[in-house]
């Protein structure tokens, strides 16, 4: 049977876990909501470190005790370094501003800092919220916590972008088939198409580097609308320089504190970079996965590793699982992409109250492609390789490289030979010397796919 | 230099072009609302409907002259019999509630009817809106004119899975190799792979024609909270069955007018109905497209019509253009769902005032698929023929048949030869006869594709 | 430090937990896999009775021994008695078909059997995944786990509109001002107005329970492609009865197997009505937070509980938070839709490769929505009162009461005293009476709101 | 009944009407495609200015003869000047490389010029496309048109913002009520409301002028499939060049062709920060028409120009029409952003071939902003007026100005006055003096709305 504490509020007397680490206020929250997952960690760090901030701040600016910000301080230290993820149970579908959370994070400072210095006393009101409101401390966590999560991000992208020009690197001169409109098209090399690739990926990464320092300004210092009441003068540069030199991150304090609540844009913008780079990568996934189909009745022109077996009696039959794992991870950014645009364009007056739903969004959307693209890239991209026979079958199959011979012999000419292959399911080659209108030599020389394709170095 | 006469409502004098029919509510609109397309014709053809019937009903039930309502039936069949479209001269984002185009009908009637029977005067709100609001004609013509749009929808749709089902009969036992996470797979007729497009797309049609129901109960009656206020008793029934007997299409009264005014589930039901046809629509057209890909670098299964040159030079690089329209439309039908419940869920208090950019864009996804599916059954499907010896070939070669062995000569023995088929490149066949366990007769025998698509009946 | 036990599978041996119940190929799925959530239970509990209903079925068919079947029923009761999630601990995001779930349920059943009888022993494949296949199991367990979660959200919903009813009945004659485009409108009561919430969810259960019938058909028996290879004749029958029976549905056996491995409409279908159940909470759920608004410079019609403190220093400040907490279910449900279309349009060939993501995605929303709804019903909308003192005092400073005068004193006199109301900021009655066209005692008889309503009997 | 002349393609004769200027590949995508609106022409503009740069690059390059060159740029220049719209008959929904439309230009070009000089003759592909293909060409009309698009987009919405801060600049120092979670919340002045307005449409501006750079980067030159082949050295950058030159825009040569035609995240990013433009103009436009709410039962803070007749008889009612239009957009843009994000993410090997439906879909979201924008702007943006007496009065009435007392006579007897304020209905000032704990001039002076807003200088 559970033992209880009373504690009290506003509204009254409220039952809590008797060694629960949190007050009323959490605790009619956790009674309240219990709907669907917990708040992501991030957002209660990012949370954490605000407090260490704003007691920073709070005591450079006179309105705070030392002792008591040092204590703020050690405790938020303490959290950090600990797993204490246990000590915030509140979901994210409670109230639209985070408020639960925030003062969840309040009152397990005040509980533990107790623990920590049994002398000292702190209010998580007057003490750790001090000059602080929900409707500030989390759109600037939201910002921080999506602004930490792209960090994360961008190293397992880069080493995916590592991959695949190693791929290029190595099949620069591979010549295959090119297709268009999924029809047989003029030959590149596999190189080539992995540079395209690389490309896209490049310029997403690039881009979201770009869009990102939009996350930078942060609305700390608006307090409950946005007008700052409460706050010290200079609140928001000073907790904002602390939060710069605790996170090593070039922070603002946002200009305009009222849009800073009410505009979710910054996460909007960033969100639809990531579904941008999430179309790129279906568009790679779906690639990669269709040259690699067969064994024997696909393209079948790479080869993937098999992380498992996809047939008990069949060998060579390599189901491309981490492309599926990943393409369905595009299918949910895709959706979450919607979701955050709706939560987004929801405030009314001095706030939105979509903030749990578009940080958590967010959140899974980046934690999602940072853990698929990892594995992608170990389990599958680096160990890519090409079957080049087949690739130099299907090109001296193909037809179109009839357009080399052209030049020399005119479009007529041409066009004949490749009517005659096509009619008689020859080879160009075949068709050409039966035709006579080449000798072997001439078609060899002047067929040469791999000068086609621009790759190599003009000689 | 355009000749203007003057009318006047309620906010004062207003310069209508000397030869326009409408009045001043329309030309405040046209000068107020220069964005985008205009409103589509199908909601004012349905607009004309319900003055129609509820000039019937008035009169029925004695709050209209009868000569008055016979003047606005008359006009009405005049202007649905004559191209009017110039008449009604609206966009879709105008007032969310659909007032001014209501009005635009309204007032096209009073001066056309004018124009047919100089000796009588109507009034466009106290006589052809008599019984009426904005807020109830306005979703009356929503749902009537997207039950309308489907009836077209289904018998393209119906001629295109008749399309296939010919095909699947056509080659019903035509085997050819399955395909799971784009692998080889043991094998099924063409026949049976089309049969699943036709049940897809059956399903969808079956689903469309059960769900279309919730677009029968019409709002009208309510007028403008939804209380009826200013409505004869019993307007509702009444004007609800002439418009049954108008379009022969079983229309209800809505038991509850609230709900009429400011739900609009029932396009929401619908168009999340016609998604699931996209989706379906999609995974077809992707697969004809594949299976043609070639002509010698594909799957090369099937041969779709050439409607025009693929390539200059090259013949048999066929484009499936016809596919790629479709698919374009799935796109624009998958944004337009988000469009659709995004608007329908952004009503407040008596009224939705998203209401011309809901139906606007319901009858664009309905339309777009209407059309494409038309052109691709007509210009593509019909004309698809496979390529049976390539179909043959690669069941030969593939190696999922080695499962038919198992029975005979065990699991063991079985994965043997398919291990040894694979590493040499050969045929299954060749690799049991070369390893010994089966004779070419036994061979012939026990694997025999075609019986292991269950396709045919059991001899 | 973790110990290890060997398994082979056919690429090789794996070192599983020494006391993990289950064998390789889950496994490899657990070392190859760590992205996102793991597979929602209801999935693997649905596996689980398909399982118990194969055996069952293989048994009657006569393809495997009775003892077998026994055992692996016994072990399905147990593992769906016991709290056994810890046993599956594979991840949405792996292989798009679902296979390593499907071979999770099969290995953990051979697992746990040998502890329930060390006597016999079960294969995973050829035992417990007799005549199935993870292409046909795991989209068999889809619908099922859909359907089941519908059935939970149900009564949920039912709870809600009936204490939705409960206010229309107390509030049926509180006449209360109508609002259309935000603006003043004629006035109804508060009973009407919250019969068009009850409609609107009436409307999107029924249409729920009408379209969940397109769930019912599954595609067990179609194994690996569709075409029911290494079943017996009427296996799919056999077990969908035998499904039937265990969870007292009336499931289908799907007359095309094809479709049901490539196609998701039935899930599209039904999301989308959910999405139009969550369009239609987020507009009632805006409705009662615009009426409970204020408490002084707001709407302030309604009351709400008050179930945290809104303000430490200020009563009276009462947040809607459940409605935050549904409307931020109702953000996700809009995206998810998106996700669940997305997924469904990219099968190929015989199969959709994007199974995972399409359950955890729909079964996401349909558990926030029962969650949320339950949560607002019970913690707010059961507290709803109205503030009848400010609905009356708003119809009577409204001006659209005048209409109740024209049929008196005529149009022309009717809008001369509701412009001097407006342009002296009186009330109507006031400038009535001032107007001298009415007398008080005719304004009292003329002006009624309430039988502006049409809510009552008439007399 | 029409004449027709014939001219012969690839695949045969063609029935062209005989007036018509284009040839036979046009018309044969005429008649098989014959599904929804046709090609924007901005496409087409950017098609013709593409063809007129390559023109001048190969005559510079030296592969094509300048009297050849100098025609199609004098012909192009004809085309722009005359309004040449129906002689680009093609629509949307078509082959998704844009080919035909490509062609459809140059065929255009061919017959416009031998009119100009019926002595020279040109050729559509070896002259007018010469160094080009669809392929390149499309994608980068597609980027010119969307980057020209936004240019006409930033004016109004710089003059939006503009008209805005002449209303932060005016009501400076009007104080009304903050709302948070839509209950009273502390003071704000009007102007400062305004101002959250100003900064989030600054950051959306910002943003994308800030990511339309994206769009710079040109893949022409890559022709069929990225490589270049059949265009001389150097072609990129010189046609780059002349673009440059003709738009005075910084185009860049893409660096990489490949991903050019592949990949649309340009579209994707810029659209997905339409989107967060549209998400802030749905909050603006919700906020401004509650403000605007009633006239005597809404919020009534605001007035807003009455551009239409809201009531007939009923004054002082003012529909928010150019709001609802504009939300309507939207309501349109958000699903516009789901489709592209679908339709980028579609592509296959060396083309994504939904690019017409991408910069369709893409435009229709810019005019319809660029158009609503503007209209809102000037029909009611401008013309909105404060009800200053209906400010102050609200923030009298409030409680939560309470706070002001508070450091004055402690948070104990503060909360009494509040929730004696509270329980009788009265002011706060009434419970103030009534309690006694502060003399009137007391709390006027301690309780000072407009010095809680922080708004003004400090003295």
């Amino acid at each position: 049977m559970e033992k209880y504490r009373t504690e009290e509020d506003a509204l009254g007397p409220v039952q809590i876990p008797i060694d629960a680490p949190w007050g009323p206020q959490t605790e009619r929250s956790r009674q309240n909501f219990k709907i669907g997952p917990k708040m992501p960690y991030a957002v209660i760090t990012a949370l954490l470190n605000i407090k260490k901030a704003a007691a920073q701040a709070n005591t450079q600016l006179q309105v705070l005790d030392t002792d008591k910000a040092q204590l703020i301080i050690k405790t938020v230290d303490y959290l950090l370094r600990e797993d204490s993820k246990a000590d915030f149970p509140l979901v994210v579908y409670q109230t639209g501003s985070g408020t639960q959370t925030n003062m969840n994070v309040n009152e397990v400072i005040v509980h533990v800092a107790k623990q920590i210095d049994p002398q000292q006393s702190l209010h998580p009101n007057d003490d750790v919220n001090h000059s602080q409101s929900s409707n500030d401390t989390f759109p600037t966590a939201m910002q921080i916590a999506a602004y930490e999560s792209l960090q994360k991000l961008y190293p397992v992208l880069e080493h995916l972008i590592a991959s695949f020009q190693a791929k290029q690197t190595d099949y620069q001169a591979v010549v295959k088939i090119g297709r268009t409109h999924l029809q047989d098209a003029t030959p590149l090399t596999f190189g080539q198409e992995v540079s395209g690739w690389v490309s896209s990926l490049q310029h997403d990464l690039d881009a979201l580097k770009q869009v990102q320092i939009t996350l930078l300004e942060l609305p700390i210092g608006g307090t409950a609308v946005g007008t700052g009441l409460n706050t010290p003068e200079h609140f928001d540069q000073t907790v904002v320089a602390a939060l710069t030199d605790l996170y090593q991150v070039p922070f603002k304090a946002a200009p305009n504190k009222f849009q800073g609540l009410t505009s979710h844009s910054p996460l909007v913008i960033v969100h639809g970079t990531l579904k941008a780079l999430a179309a790129d990568l279906l568009k790679i996934g779906n690639d990669i996965r269709f040259l690699a189909s067969g064994p024997r009745a696909g393209y079948d022109e790479i080869n993937i590793p098999a992380n498992e077996p996809g047939s008990s009696i069949m060998p060579g039959k390599v189901n491309p699982t981490q492309i599926e794992a990943l393409t369905m991870v595009v299918a949910r950014v895709m959706g979450n992409d919607t979701t955050i645009g709706f939560a987004a364009s929801q405030g009314n007056f001095e706030l939105n109250v979509y903030k749990p739903v578009l940080i958590a969004t967010f959140l899974e959307s980046v934690t999602l492609l940072t853990e698929s693209i990892a594995s992608v890239d170990t389990k599958l991209v680096q160990g890519i390789t090409v079957n080049q026979k087949r690739m130099t079958e299907l090109v001296d199959r193909s037809l179109m490289t009839v357009t080399a011979l052209s030049p020399h012999i005119g479009y007529e000419k041409s066009a004949q030979i490749a009517q005659k292959a096509q009619r008689d399911g020859s080879s160009l080659r075949t068709a050409a010397l039966a035709a006579g209108f080449v000798t072997a030599a001439q078609f060899d020389t002047w067929v040469d796919p791999l000068a086609m394709t621009n790759s190599q170095p003009k000689k």
